[in-house]
């Protein structure tokens, strides 16, 4: 067990104090703090000023991720880092995301008061826009840090949020479009550990406290576009319709259907928007998105092929002169960690809670840690989520759980940073 | 045949060089003219201008309804109506509505020309916000001058659109906030005349060129609310989720299947919205709105009952805690259209095209007349549309049908002005 240990009240204090102060939803613990917005501008300020006051240096990249850098005892090493993210879904909860930035922060104020120095520097980073709820794309910014994204920087900064407001100038506008290089190789870590709330009910239901994990699942989006044609609500026979909106419900009940038949992972819709806002009109055109996930990258292959195929089932059977065209928009292949952090990660929540205590398991959700892992030795900590409710203003992970992860945190990073040391000696 | 021969070429030149100006949507014919925007703001002053250039006289009332009234022989009469509509869905045509109110205008023309002088005056009515496409409530300011409508004045001044304007202020900002009542009591008529585009295939299929409208099948809105449980799109397990798009979509499917099955009339969904606009969220609350139009209330009331047991069916069979209220929004019962009107009306079609190209309809679709004639006679003329189309870019009439119509138009007004003048003597 450490001899550094993390004030667990301190912890809960800040998540519930900052949430409460920067994006909560009124009469709830939910919270609206999307990413680039007032509220995530206030809580990066407080987030920077609380990193200086530990000593920290501050690096802001072209992304708007923020590198809170503790010196090591080797300057010539690069940073461990402790990465998440601050943003929330439109109507989210306090910790997905939230408490492993808040942790990192709670491991630094720990190794300050204990007077810990590691030999690596140690980083806290906040990556911007990983809800991808604002500016569409998940872990957009340690997408493009990894280089491994299928959108670069340039692309990233011109997608624009619902009111055409683009993230080079929401960047702007919040004062951190920085001048760092959003690059792994211009601006290089060591690796990279995260605590995060597990979103699901395994742990839970398991009875286990600390989740080790080894991997995160495959997953691909799908932008489909059903069209049909326009006409009058009132004069259009009904054998005579061509109708986008039914023949698009269709196709979105086919899509729970096909993962359930399957069995192999799950698909979610949970964006539709018909052409027309008139109640008169026959819609001609229906957009949705197609959120695919199984845990390796050829079980999305066959559910998203099934889900296709049922989809050119239904197109004949309505056989009304509706169609539809699928655009592959996003995906992140199955991410396996490394060795050495899952290592560090493993023997951290062993010393802490017991072998009986944890489980390796695969991640269901994307993260930040997807992308680093391409790039740097990377692994995560799981705590359990109630109910394994998330993206939901009744997302809850309790204060003993939040404090466990913390404290598991702190030790997989001082494992980790002494074994780079003594391989180096 | 009328003496008074309305002008083919100056009417279709009216038709398209006014929605050419205001209105057009880029490269088709098809027309985004939504109700007290800047383009019907420019129709409108352009309408005003040209009716007193006639030797109209104008006013406006308080719901923007503009009446141009010639003045007739004997001033103690109330005007005889042509009304129509001149906005438009966000992405209909150049006829619906529009036809009614240029043909009207070209009648105006026409008398001129022809100086022929009525017993009772004529108006040319332009009615507010017809489509229910910017500000919802279809024929809504019609429908607060008949007195019949559920939605009071002041109701309809408080709607807002999509960006929060409301009609009250849409209709200062463009200048049309009269201070003529809005009241079949305050401001009467002595009857009301439309020429309309049918926007349904019978004329077309059976050969006919002139509808004479006998009544207005009946109507009803339903706003549909779905609710189920927000969760993370990768981490719920298909068994643990309760879908509110999933079950929004098989209702809407069963829309279109009970319309079919039962083959009372027709049900459509237009409108549809997720709260989420999240693609890594299940959606925990969808909106719908059904429009059902049946021949006859009775019918109407059937429709309504089977799609909602469909419902209460696929409720029980997702079983996934997924719930759905419904709330009745608008509604239009039958309409049935006055002896008068449709005599004068059939009298001046036959003259004009002789019995075999004219057939009685009841109109599938609302219009302006559906509230005029609960409290003054009231009769349609309808005109074939091209392939049944309406609502949609491709809307069409031929110039030659535009012209008739507004000939039996012309002709039906002389033969009420005359029945009136015979009646009073």
């Amino acid at each position: 067990m450490s001899k550094a240990r993390v004030n667990s009240s301190r912890l809960n204090d800040t998540i519930q104090s900052t949430c409460t102060k920067w994006g909560a939803i009124q009469d709830s613990t939910g919270m609206r703090r999307l990413t680039l917005s007032a509220d995530d501008k206030g809580v990066r300020d407080w987030l920077v000023e609380e990193c200086k006051s530990l000593g920290c240096s501050i690096k802001v990249d072209e992304m708007g991720n923020i590198f809170a850098i503790r010196p090591g005892l080797d300057p010539s090493r690069h940073a461990i880092a402790m990465g998440s993210h601050l943003d929330t879904q439109p109507a989210g909860g306090r910790y997905d995301g939230i408490l492993g930035v808040i942790a990192a922060l709670e491991v630094l104020r720990t190794l300050n008061d204990s007077n810990v120095t590691t030999t690596c520097p140690l980083a806290l980073v906040d990556w911007t826009n990983e809800e991808g709820a604002r500016f569409p794309g998940a872990m957009m910014s340690s997408g493009v840090w990894s280089g491994k994204s299928i959108t670069p920087l340039e692309a990233c900064h011109e997608i624009i949020d619902v009111e055409g407001v683009s993230m080079k100038s929401a960047l702007k506008d919040i004062g951190y479009l920085g001048d760092t290089p959003c690059s792994h190789e211009a601006n290089p870590l060591e690796c990279h550990f995260e605590l995060h709330i597990e979103q699901g009910p395994e742990l839970e239901k398991t009875g286990k406290s600390i989740g080790v994990v080894t991997a995160v699942q495959g997953m691909k989006w799908f932008a489909i576009r059903v069209t049909g044609v326009e006409g009058h609500s009132g004069t259009t026979p009904m054998p005579a319709r061509s109708d986008a909106l039914v023949t698009a419900s269709r196709l979105i009940a086919a899509v729970r259907d096909a993962a359930k038949a399957t069995g192999l992972g799950v698909a979610t819709v949970g964006v539709i928007k018909s052409d027309t806002s008139s109640q008169a009109t026959i819609p001609a055109g229906v957009d949705f998105i197609i959120d695919v996930r199984c845990s390796t990258d050829e079980m999305v292959d066959e559910l998203s092929a099934s889900i296709l195929e049922s989809f050119d089932k239904i197109i004949t059977e309505e056989d009304n002169g509706t169609k539809y065209v699928v655009q592959r928009t996003w995906g992140l292949p199955e991410s396996i960690f490394h060795p050495d952090c899952i290592d560090a990660v493993r023997r951290a929540a062993t010393e802490e809670v017991g072998e009986d205590q944890i489980m390796d398991m695969k991640s269901r959700a994307g993260h930040d840690s997807a992308w680093t892992s391409r790039v740097v030795p990377t692994s995560m900590i799981f705590v359990p989520s109630k109910d394994g409710v998330s993206h939901n203003p009744n997302e809850y992970t309790s204060p003993e759980h939040c404090a466990l992860g913390a404290q598991a945190l702190l030790d997989a990073v001082l494992h980790y940073d002494e074994m780079v040391s003594r391989s180096s000696q």
